[in-house]
């Protein structure tokens, strides 16, 4: 049946991925994970999104595996996150291990279940340079390996991985995306820091995208 | 670094691998994952048997994910445990979407922050006949995948892929695996029922590899 599941954090990328599902698509089901992130206030973003969009959305607190992930900034609230613009060693400390992969095989299971046809992320043109698990050949083999691993195959399509964020911003706006309701600060606090490595993308997006950015940021 | 992590879930196979494993190198770290399973009985296996080898053992909760892996006997306690020797359409029912991704996912964030070079699960022959995730092509691709998730690559192994279950109670002979402490059943009672596909899979392994089976089934 087509149909997808989108991986939903709450955040710019992921937003404008679900405007352009639900803008061609019925059968849309978003899903967020809790894996322990210090900026789990995204999901609440997610929340307010999926419900705007009348979209199904799936929560599941996964906070267990923060046993496996060892050190990195984004869940273990000793590690201080990085401020500044992204330099290889800096985003290096954001990493969390195989997340993608455990969330993509997540999300291959609820499509399988529900005979959906296509798992979708938002991997984008800017993470992959560092992020190893938003490079294309990255996506290429979890889209062999996810239309094997059961008798009902799933595609994984990471529509943004040739894009940048910038690019992200404009698709975003002729979908009327609303972006100050989306969320991508790694402090996680109330409000976006501003200074801290996706907040200074994010601000880059905008200028960019040639538009006003809508984040209220707390400096 | 050398090291292993085992997906041990305390049945007869992955105890034997975790044997073979200990035999041959000093750090082995084994990962048993709850995800709803009605048998989860075999988790108290898996601590008993890491206990007695001095083997760490990380076990973690990831129960939440049972919302997306739909109608199965395993992860719902309204269907029913078909009985009787596996047919395609019983082994079927019984197969919860996507499992051995997901696990394999968490075992590879796990070997990546150690530093680890591999891990290791085991599917075995008798398995891949139906279960699509112990297929030789699977574990080739999860294999492929997980060399470039990270920086850090990690190789998927299945070292019983070609070995029927009788072989490997050969194998744990010869390393003299405490079998009777192993769990298989899938009712996950307080004893073995004799009756479901894993029980009568678990007497023939005995039966095919000449030796007396320890276990005590319930009737």
């Amino acid at each position: 049946m087509p149909g997808s599941v989108l991986l939903f954090s709450g955040g710019l990328d992921s937003t404008v991925a679900l405007y352009d599902l639900r803008s061609r698509k019925s059968d849309v089901v978003a899903l967020s994970l809790f894996y322990g992130q210090r900026h789990s206030v995204e999901l609440q973003s997610a929340q307010k999104i999926a419900t705007r969009l009348n979209v199904e959305l799936i929560q599941s607190d996964i906070g267990a595996l923060q046993s496996l992930f060892g050190k990195n900034s984004q869940t273990n609230s000793t590690i201080d996150v990085p401020l500044g613009h992204y330099t290889e060693e800096s985003m290096k400390q954001t990493v969390v291990p195989n997340r993608n992969m455990i969330f993509l095989s997540c999300a291959i299971a609820l499509a399988v279940s529900r005979k959906f046809d296509e798992v979708v992320y938002a991997a984008h043109g800017g993470d992959h340079a560092i992020y190893p698990d938003c490079r294309p050949e990255f996506v290429k083999l979890m889209d062999s390996v996810s239309q094997i691993c059961d008798w009902h195959p799933v595609h994984v399509v990471a529509p943004f991985v040739h894009l940048t964020k910038g690019e992200i911003v404009k698709r975003g706006l002729s979908l009327d995306v609303p972006f100050a309701e989306t969320w991508s600060c790694y402090q996680g606090q109330t409000r976006h820091c501003g200074h801290c490595g996706t907040c200074v993308e994010r601000k880059e997006a905008f200028e960019m995208a040639g538009v006003a950015d809508p984040t209220i940021y707390e400096s």
